[in-house]
């Protein structure tokens, strides 16, 4: 595959374009990139360009557009993902392998049993480091939508104010709410995942979100790491309500 | 949930068993239990019991087993799990959660592309530690299954030694192959899904493994992380194949 490079500012054929320092450097020093080199440009909303490089340097590359090119396919149904933030660095990889399997949306909270305060996550400016995590996840798999990734909020806020058609409250074998299977749910246009934390939910939780509307899924008989359960979710998902078939024009 | 010991020589009722060594500090020194307290007891085959401490001690603890209990349920389908050994300790993760979600056994594989060699494996020790991934894996997600782990072996014996009804190769989208969907497959007793390396299959792979019967399948349009991709599909598996409904028998 070749070079993919992000340039939010990228509008149509024919424009040239600067890329950011953090895109000219990967593109000049790290891939070794010259003048006359053809790279893949997308604009993190779904437009994707072949581009030839126009001028070199280490810090400032620029890059002509030239034709469009049909982007992977975006799922059918529009997944948000709404993960707990998790202990140290676990949820740099819930926000990767979101959006890897195609996570329209991040939209991480803080929980009851949540071993992290949001005010630690806003001073260490978390979600800057979560959207650098999904622009080189987006890179890698392929998508030419970088999907945004919220400040973290807490769940109590969370669970008010999602307005999708479906919610769904991913519940572990314990708890005792009415639990749904996913095959009992319509194809949704969209839907909120969300994801506890390594504690689980409390009661208090749970009680709050199906008042507000969530329906509590449980998915399968099976205790899974909390760090693993945006993955299974979102696959489980896609098995059941995308179509399995691959996009014609993917390569 | 109580304390889950594995005592590969529970057989029944009444019995009284020598705790092994790593059992024994486990429940006399981490989790600090005494004489008189109530444990669960299984097999690693499918039973599980109540049990009472009868005597303690650092390094020796026997318990009498009580009553069975009805264990947590097992999946309708029999998921052998055959990932590609991945860089570092990676394929750690990817026993455990292969553990969590249910396969009924593991077969570590090295592919052409695999950065590890067989040799490495065996001299490091590593399906022992495996194993010691799935024991505590089943007694975190409440299985009283330990499954199997096998020594690593080459995938060229792999796919030929595979003898599950269905035999899947999960492939990425960039693969030539014709591949299918997960939900144009109708339920089996028994599938293998193998999983490649991170660099992905061989072409000679690919056409050993279909020569041999396997099917290539691809699960959507997106690349996944190697690491994720046997979670991703057993996730997918159970969401398409198995019965969503939880067991009546687990708490």
């Amino acid at each position: 595959m070749r070079a993919r490079v992000l340039a939010r500012d990228a509008e149509a054929t024919g424009q040239t374009i600067t890329l950011s320092a953090d895109e000219s450097a990967h593109v000049g020093r790290v891939l070794r990139l010259a003048i006359g080199d053809v790279v893949r440009v997308f604009d993190g909303r779904g437009h994707e360009w072949v581009a030839t490089i126009q001028s070199g340097g280490a810090t400032r590359v620029t890059v002509t557009l030239a034709d469009l090119v049909v982007p992977a396919a975006e799922s059918v149904v529009r997944y948000i993902v709404a993960p707990a933030v998790l202990k140290g660095d676990a949820t740099d990889d819930v926000v990767r392998d979101a959006v890897m399997l195609g996570a329209a949306q991040v939209r991480p909270f803080v929980a009851t049993r949540s071993e992290v305060r949001l005010a630690t996550l806003v001073r260490t400016g978390r979600a800057a480091r979560w959207t650098r995590i999904a622009v080189a996840a987006a890179k890698q798999c392929g998508r030419a939508v970088v999907p945004p990734v919220d400040d973290a909020i807490g769940f109590d806020v969370l669970a008010r104010s999602v307005d999708t058609p479906l919610r769904v409250l991913l519940v572990e074998p314990g708890v005792a709410a009415a639990a749904t299977s996913l095959r009992a749910i319509a194809r949704p246009p969209a839907v909120t995942l969300a994801i506890g934390p390594e504690g689980g939910w409390t009661a208090d939780e749970v009680t709050l979100a199906t008042a507000h509307g969530w329906t509590a899924v449980r998915l399968g008989a099976r205790t899974v790491r909390a760090a693993s359960m945006a993955l299974v979710a979102l696959a489980a998902c896609q098995a059941v309500w995308d179509d399995g078939d691959p996009s014609p024009d993917e390569e």
